[in-house]
C-alpha cells in the first residue's frame, strides 16, 4: 500500500495485529497504526460512494453476472472519473468474498490472469491492483529527453571530425552520419550520458588527428 | 509466475528447493520441478541475449548511470520487439543486485513506486513486473461488446412501449429515449444481461397497459 501511496485500510475481523505483523510491515508500520478495524462488512462499508470487488476467478458463464468483472486496466483508466470514496474490496486468503458480499459491491474487477493459474496470493493481487492504479494517476517524470538542437549540432560535429580524423571514406561519411544521428535520437541519452559520450568522441578525433600528423 | 503463464526460473545458488518451498507454490509446483540451478551468475546469463535489471530503487544523480532506469509501462511497450531470450533479473530479498551483476544487463527497469517507500517485496516486485507483461502481450477477451442493431431496436422500441403505458409525457419521450440510449451504450450489457432487462421492461410495460385498460 505504501510503494503505492494508499493508506486507509479498512480491516473486518482481523487477526491481532501482532508483533509478527508489525515485523512484516517493514517501514510501513503506519498503516498499521492508522488501520480501521470493523467487527462487520456492513459497518467496514458505511461510508464508502463505490465499492469495488476484486477478484482473479473468473466464470464462463454469462448467467453468473455476480461474477461478471470489468479488467483491471480498464478499471483503473474509469476508476478517476468517480466522485466520492472508492473502496477496494479484497477477500479472505482462503476462499476470497463470499458471494452476498460481491452482490452488494457495485462492481467486480479482474486482474487479467492466465487461463492455465487464475488464483492468485491475495498479497499479489493488492498489489496488483494498487500498482495499476498508481501507474494511471501518476504522471511519470520523464527522465529520457530529446537532445537539444546546441547538443545536437555539437554531436553530430565530433562525429564527422572523428569520420574525418579516421579518413573515413568521403562518399559513405553522409550516410553514416545519418545512421549515427538515429542511433542517438533512439538511445534518447540523459545529459551526463550525452556529455561523456562527447568526450569520448572529440577525444579519439584528436588522437587519431595527432597520429596522422606524426 | 504461472498466474502470468512465464514458466522459464533460473535460479543462482537458492536454498534448498524444500517441502516449504513447495507448499508455498500451491498449484504451481512445475515452475520448480523445471527451475534450472546454476552455481554462478554467468553460468545462468549464458543463453540469454537480452539482460533486465530489475529494481525499485531510483537514483537521484543523473551520474549514477549505472542505475538510470527505464519505467516498467514503457519497457513493457518495447520489449516485444526484441528478438530473443530475455532474462529478467531479480536480486536478493535482502540487498538486491549488486553493482556487478547490474552493469553486465543491456537495461534496468524500474516499477513506479511511491516517493515515499520505493523499496518492493521481492515477490511484489515479480509480480508487478510479469502483470505488466502479461496484459501488454495478451488481447483481452471482449467481454463487453456493443448491442447489435437487431437487440438495439427491440430495446428501445419495448423501452418507448413502456413510457407509452406509464402515460408519460409526450413532449418527453424523444429526451429520455435519447438518455436511456446513452446510458445503455455505456453499460454495454452481455447478451445475458440484454435479455433479463428486456424482460423487465416488456413485463413492465404489459402490466402497466393492463392496469390502465381496468
Amino acid at each position: 500500500m505504501m510503494n503505492f501511496d494508499i493508506t486507509s485500510l479498512y480491516l473486518v475481523n482481523p487477526c491481532p495485529l501482532d508483533d509478527a505483523c508489525y515485523a512484516r510491515s517493514m517501514h510501513a508500520s503506519s498503516i498499521l497504526d492508522h488501520a480501521l478495524v470493523f467487527s462487520s462488512f456492513e459497518d467496514a462499508i458505511k461510508d464508502l460512494d463505490l465499492l469495488v470487488a476484486t477478484s482473479s476467478i473468473d466464470t464462463v458463464s454469462e448467467k453468473k453476472h455476480l461474477r461478471n468483472p470489468m479488467f483491471l486496466n480498464d478499471f483503473a483508466k474509469q476508476i478517476y472519473d468517480v466522485d466520492g470514496r472508492v473502496g477496494l474490496l479484497f477477500g479472505r486468503e482462503d476462499y476470497g468474498l463470499l458471494n452476498d458480499e460481491i452482490a452488494i459491491c457495485d462492481i467486480m474487477v479482474k486482474i487479467p490472469t492466465s487461463e492455465q493459474y487464475h488464483s492468485m496470493n491475495l498479497s499479489h493481487a493488492v498489489g496488483i491492483l494498487l500498482y495499476q492504479l498508481y501507474i494511471e494517476r501518476t504522471e511519470m517524470p520523464v527522465k529520457r529527453r530529446n537532445l537539444d538542437q546546441v547538443e545536437k549540432t555539437h554531436l553530430y560535429d565530433a562525429f564527422k571530425m572523428l569520420l574525418e580524423s579516421i579518413n573515413y571514406p568521403v562518399h559513405k561519411r553522409e550516410k553514416t552520419t545519418v545512421m549515427f544521428k538515429r542511433m542517438m535520437t533512439r538511445s534518447m541519452p540523459s545529459k551526463w550520458e550525452y556529455h561523456t559520450f562527447m568526450g569520448v568522441i572529440r577525444t579519439a578525433a584528436k588522437r587519431c588527428d595527432e597520429k596522422k600528423e606524426r
